[in-house]
C-alpha cells in the first residue's frame, strides 16, 4: 500500500499497529488450529476494528466472538452473520439480542444459571425466536460458569431444551491460563479447559440433550493445546496483537507485539534518570498486568521510533497525560532529547487499544499506510 | 428538569452523575477559594464535558485548565477564551497552539526546559504570536518542573522574555498530595506548593522579569491550603466528582462522590461469595488507586441502585466485561439476584469517566434528567 503519512508527523500520543506482525500472529494461531483440525472463532473484543476483524475471520461472515452487544451490532452491520456474545446475558439485554437476530444474524448467547435460563426461555416464547444458547462451564475457578459435574448443568440443559430455546452447546474460558508460565503449565491449562468442555458436552448428550457446539478458548490455551479432541471451535482474541503479559508467560516474544503507543519526550528530571513523555494512562491504560511477574515492565517497555527495544527503559509511572520513563536497573539509560519519539509496548493489548479510537497502521518499513477506526462502549 | 428516563431502564454498564453532589462539590471549593481571595481555574480534564465545564467555570469564557490540545479545541469551540494547557509542550504541538490562538483564544502553554523554550521562542518569532508561557516549577519531586532555586528558572525566564514570547508566570502541581493522609499532611503539602510557586515568582521578579501569574493546584491542596498568599489562581479538577482515592485521603467522604457505574448482575459463584456483574475494566478502568491505602476497595465500592453503599461489598476483580463483587471481610454479603442493579463508586474519577462517552445525569430523586456527552482523545 502507498504510505499516507510519515510516522514522524503523527500527533502524539497515538496507537500504532504493525500489520506485518499482526499477520504473522494470525498465521501462527491459524496454522496451529489447522493442524489440530478445529476452526477458530476469533474474539473481536481486542481490536474492535472491522479491518482487523476481516483479516482474522475465516470468512467475511464470521464466525466471531464478541464481548458486548455493541460489537455484535457493529460487526453485524458490516456483514458478520455468525456471532457468539460471550458474556453471560442479563434479562434486560434480550430485546437487543432479538432485534439483532431479526436482521438475519445468528447471534448466540451464554448462560450459567437458572434465572438467566428462565428469562431466555420466556423471551424465546414471547418472540417465537428459538434463541441459541451455550451453557458456560467453569474449567478453572476463574470467573463464571457451572462447575463440571454440578447437577445444575443438566437442569439448565433441560430447561433450555424444552423452554423454546435452541440448546446449542457448552463453552468455557480458561482465564487462569493468564497466570501460567512455561510450556508445561500452559499445556496442562489447555487440557483442563478441553476436558471440562468435552465432559460437560458428554453429560448433556448422555441425557439425550443436543450439544453441537463445544467451544473453548483463551490465547494461551489456544496456542499450547496438544489435543482439541471433542472440541468444535476455539476462541481467542489477544493473539492478534499480543502484549507484555503474553510475552511474560512465554506465549509470544516481545518482537511479536504488534501494537505500541507513539509518544514524544516533553522533558527530563536528569538527577533521577527520568525522561517525561506525553503518554500517560489515557494512552496506555492503567493496566499493570506484569506486576506479578518476575520482570517488572511498569506500564510498558520503551522502544525507539523504529520499534527497537531500548534495552532497559520502561514506562515506570503514568498520570493522566504524563509518563515517566526510567531505566529498570541502575543507570540513566539512553538519552532521549526533548521532542524525540519513542514507542511503548503495552502490558495488555485489549486495555491499551481501548484507550484509542484509531490504529495507525505501519508497513514493514514503518511507514503509515492506513488509519483504521476502532470503537468502544456498549 | 423533567425526567427523561428511569434509571432501571438504562442499558448497563453506564456512567451516572449525581448532579446535586456535583453542585455541592463545586460550591465547597468555590466557597473555600472565595474565602482565601484567589480565583479558581478549574481543570476540565476530569469531566471533558461542556455541561460540567459550564457549571464549574466562573464565566462561560473561562478561565479553564486542560490536559490535551483536543480539550482546548473542544472547549474553545464552545466559547471558552482563557485556557491553560498544563502539560509541558512538545515542539510539534506548537502549530496547533498557534492555530487555536488565531481564533481569539488566550491559550497559554507550559515549559520546564531550554529545548522547549527554544522551540517556543522560534515559533513565536516565526508566527509573530507572543505565545504566553508559564514556567513549571517542581514543588514536591512528583513529576515535571524546575527545582526551586535552580539557576535554570532564571535562564528560562530570560530566554522567554527576550525571545519573542510573553513570560506570563509560573505554575506548579503538588501531585504528591495524593499520597498525603490527614489534615496536617494536606495543609503542609499545600504550603509547600504555595511556597515553591511564590518563591519562584519572586526570583523572576527580582531579576526584572514579568510574572503576573502564580498558578498552583491539586484537589487536595486546593481544599486544605490555609493561605494562598502570593498565589494568583488555583487549579483543581477531580473535586467536581471526587472518588475513593480522595475519600481515602480524608479530602471528601464517600457520600460526596458524584459519579458511579451502573451495572447488572449476571450470575454468582455462591460458594466463593462472588456476585458477577457486567461492569469490567472497560467500565471502571484498571485504576487500583486505593491499593496502597489501609482500606482496600478493589476496583470500587458497591452501592444499591439508589446509591446506598452496601456495607462490605467491593468490586474485587475485573476482566474486560466482567466484574466480581465480593464481601471485603468474611461472609457472603448481601444477596443480589440475577438482573438486579448496583452502582459502583470509582477509585479514580478521571480514569473511570475516561472509559465512557456520556454521563447519565441524576436529580436528587435519582431520576435521569439529561445525557451529557463527553469526549476523549488528543
Amino acid at each position: 500500500m502507498t504510505p499516507i503519512a510519515d510516522i514522524a508527523r503523527l500527533g502524539t500520543p497515538c496507537l500504532l499497529l504493525d500489520e506485518q506482525r499482526m499477520s504473522r500472529n494470525i498465521a501462527r494461531l491459524s496454522g496451529r488450529l489447522l493442524s489440530l483440525g478445529v476452526p477458530l472463532r476469533p474474539h473481536l473484543k481486542t481490536a474492535k476494528c472491522l479491518e482487523v476483524a476481516r483479516q482474522v475471520m475465516a470468512t467475511q461472515a464470521g464466525p466471531a466472538a464478541v464481548s458486548t452487544l455493541k460489537e455484535a451490532e457493529q460487526f453485524a452491520a458490516a456483514g458478520v452473520r455468525d456471532i457468539l456474545y460471550t458474556v453471560g446475558i442479563t434479562p434486560d439485554k434480550l430485546d437487543r439480542v432479538v432485534a439483532l437476530r431479526k436482521t438475519g444474524v445468528d447471534l448466540a448467547i451464554v448462560v450459567d444459571n437458572l434465572q438467566q435460563a428462565l428469562a431466555v426461555c420466556a423471551k424465546a416464547r414471547e418472540t417465537h425466536d428459538p434463541l441459541p444458547v451455550l451453557i458456560e462451564v467453569d474449567s478453572d475457578g476463574h470467573r463464571s460458569g457451572v462447575k463440571v459435574g454440578d447437577a445444575l448443568l443438566l437442569a439448565l440443559g433441560q430447561m433450555l431444551n424444552c423452554g423454546g430455546t435452541e440448546l446449542r452447546g457448552v463453552m468455557t474460558h480458561a482465564g487462569e491460563s493468564y497466570k501460567c508460565t512455561g510450556v508445561r503449565a500452559l499445556e496442562e491449562a489447555a487440557e483442563r479447559e478441553r476436558q471440562a468442555a468435552v465432559r460437560s458436552a458428554e453429560i448433556l448428550r448422555a441425557a439425550g440433550l443436543p450439544c453441537s457446539v463445544v467451544s473453548v478458548g483463551s490465547t494461551p490455551t489456544a496456542l499450547f493445546a496438544r489435543s482439541l479432541h471433542g472440541v468444535t471451535e476455539v476462541r481467542a482474541g489477544v493473539f492478534v496483537f499480543f502484549d507484555l503479559v503474553m510475552a511474560g508467560l512465554g506465549v509470544c516474544t516481545v518482537d511479536d507485539i504488534a501494537i505500541s503507543v507513539l509518544a514524544t519526550v516533553i522533558g527530563h528530571q536528569l538527577e533521577k534518570g527520568w525522561t517525561i513523555v506525553d503518554a500517560g494512562w489515557t494512552a496506555m491504560s492503567r493496566d499493570r498486568g506484569t506486576w506479578n511477574e518476575s520482570e517488572n515492565r511498569g506500564y510498558g517497555l520503551v522502544c525507539d521510533q523504529a520499534g527497537q527495544a531500548l534495552s532497559e527503559l520502561i514506562l515506570q509511572e503514568t498520570s493522566q497525560e504524563h509518563g515517566i520513563i526510567r531505566a529498570r536497573t541502575i543507570g540513566r539509560g539512553e538519552e532521549l532529547p526533548v521532542g524525540s519519539r519513542v514507542r511503548i509496548l503495552p502490558n495488555h493489548a485489549c486495555a491499551t487499544s481501548a484507550q484509542h479510537d484509531q490504529y495507525f497502521v505501519l508497513d514493514e518499513h514503518q511507514r503509515v499506510t492506513a488509519i483504521w477506526p476502532r470503537f468502544s462502549g456498549w
